[in-house]
């Protein structure tokens, strides 16, 4: 009695049976009881590994990964996606500190099977009417949660491509031309991000045709913070070399130590100097959902743009992010339209202003708002809230649970990131090789953790700080109890060293 | 017993069923069971409706978008899904000819459905083990289609953002100066492609800051076909206005009337001026599956990269598209990385060279080699060979049936484009309205189509032709009496125009 086929328990109609039986049909049925046993039943057991580590060549021999001439029985699939379930790691699992996209949410997930099955693009209201609708409506709750009454936005693959967008519209902004005659039309320009800014503002630099060398970087205090008096430092540099600085990017919620750069003195300089600028709030945007932290973004409402992921905090699951635009004079269509006639034909029997497809520069783009729209419809506005408060919450109980350890040192910074001091380190701060040490505990704890398969959690070096780990805490089903684990489990797997 | 819900039937063990009635698997698990009956059952019958037409405000008004405070009960969500599913286009549906997505093949499903499960990211083998191994050996097996044993490769966001990725990689071939730099260290640069060559180039050359002046058009025979002769001749052009021809983008199958470039005679120039060729074989890239069709893509092989899309004629389900590269010097990973020290430490206990996701300009990736990857599993490389045969002998027949009738007016394309004219129109060819009249006729019959709901096929103008449509035939799903319904109902939806 352990599986729930429906076929098998025979509660369908004689006509969905039939129309069941047939290969395929069956096939996705028969996967989808996969799916829930072994990724969300056992994936979602903290007794169960977060990983069943293999290296590449024992998995690409476990795979059998090679395309043949002819096709596979029901059966052999059926295996297939087992394994792929099986030596796949379970981001859902409780014990997945990893990335920033932890946990799952039933809902969005839905959304998302219901996305894939529906197989439409999100360009025009003919094909995707529903999904028109529901973006307009998800980015104006999203703006309005920044606090604009107007503006604009979109869905874009991923938080890198967010920056890249607005990066770019704000260089339409300040240089038209450039969409028609390029770069070599325009002066030198200057992009100012922190040291701790993510590195998709340097891709974006390179991508776009602006080069890394223009991209200014700006100090950061203790905190990871952006150091306002080097940002006009730096603009003061960059005109000095005859580049016109036009884009800043503050942050909200650093990648590794989660660190708010303070939005309205960055404001107050950007105005000052008539540049964008835009708040890659792609980590930290969900505080605005709670009243008790979103103090921590205060002023970004002054932003030109703001990226936002809700596949992060939120738990939308990947890939949900948005760029969202202050402006009301559809730059961002102006800037990236084509206007193909093949797909936005202007003689359509509705109003084509719902054809928003030309403010993309993608053609078919996956629809995203769903699964956030339908977690949102189920949770509500205070659900999200809550979310947020969980997590900080939690993180909050994990610090005061590491000061009571000697095993742990924290690092100054929001997130809750750490150094696991090892019995042969302990009390040797002083010693000549300790930092040297020090940076080889985390990935040899790293290496153990992911082997035995208990849980995940990434480490980096940054800034002279030698290697440490970073906890992601977002997933509505951690406890404390998960909490303790995670700490008994470090000192654990570091006791030898 | 029209419900196939595992728990009513009660054929789950007493844990599971715990599990399961949580609430947020009960949705998940009832969801499941409405995607199955609402669209892939109903929505791929040829007696239900495509779509269910409603216009923007009653649509608005059904479906209640407004995001609130606090959550909706089960039922009511349940219903929202159910609304999802009745007002979208079922892109599945055997009539629906509008997009080069359209049909369902059910092992790709899976897939799909597997992956937004597993929820991950492309970006290390860390956190994607199978899925790097995976993506690895898809690329190296589209590779050898096209003609190559080895070679670089990267899955993207769409065919649009696959075109992106090669200029940017040719123009850091050309110019690596432009990574750091940016294009003021740099000539002007000219892209050349044809005028039926997609608008993505457009988009491309715009957002990577070389301007759409600088995209050369290159004209095209009856066929839409690209003449080297011109291209010869606006290489010229370029050079005179001191700009250095560095890419030329041929088309193995062009959006609308799905022309073929001559690819020998575009590589031979290419060569002669030390030029990238790349060839979007975004739609015509399938042919190659065929070994009765692959003649049409002769010379692929001389190209540098290849952008090729498996969701359109192999049904793998958006988003699937890759960009092949030549290259074996690793420049896309040169031209792209930033070796971020969060994501890509280097002291991992595992082989490095597989955290493949700084090639990407991504941070975060979608996982698309899996739908392609247990498709091909499922039914080989000689099922997917049929598959495109299967399309070729379809719109063979489509065309021999339009001959038959007085009613159609077949275009000079590759692709079944044709014009219907209506019975006011018969034998007026040459009165002065003509072309107007007839270009108005495609507008009224999609618009009672679509509200009709019966089936969706796409219209455009295009270089002097008025509004014609444009069949397309790739569903495995589709017979010959779906081609007779259809000018059948062609006929019948202009019979009073």
């Amino acid at each position: 009695a352990q599986c729930f086929n429906p076929i098998s328990c025979g509660a369908v109609s004689e006509e969905l049976f039939l129309w069941l039986i047939s290969d395929g049909k069956l096939f996705l049925t028969e996967a989808f009881n996969v799916i829930m046993e072994e990724i969300l039943h056992k994936g979602t057991d903290s007794e169960e590994k977060v990983c069943e580590w293999k290296d590449p060549d024992q998995l690409r021999a476990l795979l059998d990964l090679d395309l043949r001439e002819h096709g596979e029985s029901h059966k052999q699939l059926l295996q297939r996606v087992r394994d792929v379930a099986r030596y796949s790691v379970k981001t859902c699992h409780p014990r997945f500190f990893n990335q920033l996209f932890a946990g799952v949410d039933y809902h969005a997930l839905t959304g998302r099977l219901l996305t894939e099955t529906l197989n439409t693009s999100q360009y025009t209201y003919e094909v995707a009417p529903v999904f028109v609708l529901m973006e307009e409506e998800v980015l104006c709750k999203l703006r309005s949660l920044v606090g604009w009454s107007e503006g604009d936005g979109i869905f874009c693959p991923g938080g890198s491509m967010s920056n890249m967008y607005a990066m770019n519209v704000a260089r339409y902004w300040a240089f038209p031309q450039v969409k028609t005659q390029g770069l070599w039309a325009t002066p030198r320009m200057a992009i100012f991000t922190s040291q701790q800014g993510h590195y998709s503002m340097k891709k974006a630099a390179a991508f776009l045709g602006i080069g890394t060398d223009n991209v200014f970087i700006v100090q950061v205090d203790e905190s990871g913070s952006m150091r306002p008096e080097d940002l006009e430092a730096k603009i003061v540099q960059a005109k000095s070399q005859d580049a016109v600085p036009f884009f800043v990017n503050a942050t909200a919620g650093t990648t590794v130590q989660g660190a708010f750069d303070p939005l309205n003195r960055i404001a107050d300089i950007s105005e000052r100097n008539g540049m964008w600028m835009h708040v890659d709030a792609a980590w930290g945007g969900s505080v605005l959902f709670s009243k008790k932290h979103k103090h921590l973004v205060a002023g970004i409402e002054r932003a030109n743009s703001v990226t936002w992921n809700p596949h992060k905090m939120l738990l939308a699951g990947l890939q949900c992010s948005v760029v969202l635009f202050r402006d009301t004079t559809n730059l961002l269509m102006h800037c990236h339209s084509a206007k193909a006639t093949y797909l936005f034909q202007q003689d359509k029997f509705y109003d084509t202003s719902l054809d928003t497809g030309d403010k993309s520069i993608q053609c078919g783009r996956k629809v995203d708002c769903l699964k956030l729209w339908l977690m949102w419809k189920a949770i509500g506005t205070h659900g999200l809230s809550e979310r947020v408060e969980k997590a900080f919450a939690l993180a909050r109980y994990l610090v005061e649970e590491m000061e009571k350890r000697d095993n742990f040192k924290l690092g100054p910074f929001v997130n809750v990131c750490f150094w696991f001091i090892p019995p042969s380190l302990r009390r040797k701060e002083n010693s000549a090789d300790y930092q040297e040490s020090l940076s080889k505990v985390a990935p040899v704890i790293k290496e153990r953790m992911i082997k035995r398969g208990t849980m995940m959690v990434g480490y980096q070096p940054m800034d002279g700080h030698v290697n440490f780990f970073r906890m992601v805490v977002v997933s509505p089903q951690l406890t404390t109890k998960d909490m303790d684990f995670f700490l008994d489990e470090i000192e654990d797997l570091g006791k030898d060293l």
